[in-house]
């Protein structure tokens, strides 16, 4: 959605072509050179910072609306997303929060307390992790920036967004025991103290040194190179690579790491 | 949701308390005696077994939903429940798998597509885990029968209600290595066998013994009582019990257990 028409039509005729209840929100991690960050939309109505988001489609599943959704902020396609929890407890409706001068403003149309978007609308949260030099994030009609923060450093954001932060990376987190992570924010080869640093990164905190790569390697999920990286006279550690096929597996039947 | 009459007023004016288009539906995990199982509904109208659940009230919060929906089918108020995943792909509307006819019988009410029951809903699953010792289930208006089923040979059921399982299923046995169990389930006072043969049982398959037993002691969830078993001569296993802050605090910040 981009034009000022499309914005218009999409307040007076949006529950035509969505569902006017349900939302989805996307809270993307971004990881690069050991940092992790989550890319944050400002909204131009509300006047405040908040996770990318938009609602269903009808006819739409929910994995494709939240394919959509991230990929209209980020520019990338198929990022690996995962549900993380669904929020819809009552008082999550707009109207309170809203700036109707600034919305009229903006959009030449004054809006009501019963108008199809003030309803209480319940929002199903995704998660994806995504390397953050393979994204391009992009404002929309609705936003004025769109941009990464580190994850230790966010803004206060909007309705019940900081609850919903906490539990995508709560479940993140979780996740990172049970499902391989790091195919496409990792290079292709990589060092032991690499990926142990990208658990790190991703966990938050200090982690014994040989507890994921250990084990990663002893689930078969990592392949030792014949190569070695050379970084000075006595350090030349081994490079290691994903094995795709029991990646692929472990992605859809889960297992333990820990 | 008792009488006949309840019942026409339900399908006649639902849509003004409860929301038409969100439900809950629970999968309602049973330990005893080292056997895991799962209640069902047996729906009068599409003649099928089902996951308990219903329509969410409109100023509800949906852990209180669920909260209600539990405790209608169980008899056990305050279960402990965790969303496991929202399932609101299209198709999953009731119409096509609605026997029109036995349902005019039952309520004699004839209904059409544009019923607001008919619409387009999309469902909240959340698990909880009870001894099957506390819980008195009963069937409702809608279900002829309500019974627990071995997890390992459960029926075919409803809607996507089979998906669901397999994702509470999962979601369940991840969360084992994250945040306590049991309180609800074991003795006051147990042994480390035990404790082994409940997580054996919850996540179905062997586990090296010591894994689970030693590290909860290792948190501090278990406390070593000074008690033995007299089980025999030679045998005289002691006995643990949980302890309650560092239970209470574990299941508010998770942690990691393998």
């Amino acid at each position: 959605m981009k034009s000022l028409t499309e914005l218009q039509d999409f307040f007076k005729d949006g529950y035509k072509h969505y569902l006017p209840f349900l939302t989805i929100d996307c809270a993307i991690f971004g990881y690069h050179d050991q940092q992790l960050k989550l890319l944050l939309v400002k909204n131009k109505i509300i006047i405040d910072w908040c996770l990318p988001g938009g609602f269903v489609k009808r006819g739409e599943k929910l994995d494709e609306a939240a394919g959509r959704i991230t990929q209209e902020r980020t520019g990338i396609k198929n990022l690996f997303l995962k549900q993380f929890k669904t929020f819809g407890d009552p008082g999550r409706n707009l109207y309170e929060k809203f700036d109707k001068q600034k919305f009229a403003d903006l959009t030449g149309i004054e809006i009501q307390e019963d108008h199809w978007l003030m309803d209480h609308t319940v929002s199903i949260g995704f998660y994806a992790i995504t390397d953050i030099s393979n994204a391009s994030p992009e404002a929309d009609v609705f936003s004025s920036e769109c941009a990464w923060f580190p994850i230790d450093n966010l803004p206060e954001l909007a309705f019940d967004h900081d609850a919903m932060v906490k539990e995508a990376l709560l479940t993140m987190r979780v996740h990172l025991y049970h499902f391989p992570i790091g195919k496409n924010m990792l290079p292709e080869k990589f060092t032991l103290k690499d990926i142990h640093a990208f658990y790190e990164t991703m966990i938050g905190k200090k982690l014994n040194p040989s507890n994921f790569p250990n084990k990663l390697i002893a689930l078969g999920l990592l392949e030792k190179l014949d190569e070695k990286k050379n970084i000075g006279a006595h350090r030349s550690p081994t490079f290691y690579r994903f094995n795709t096929e029991v990646y692929d597996q472990a992605l859809k039947e889960g297992l333990v790491l820990a």
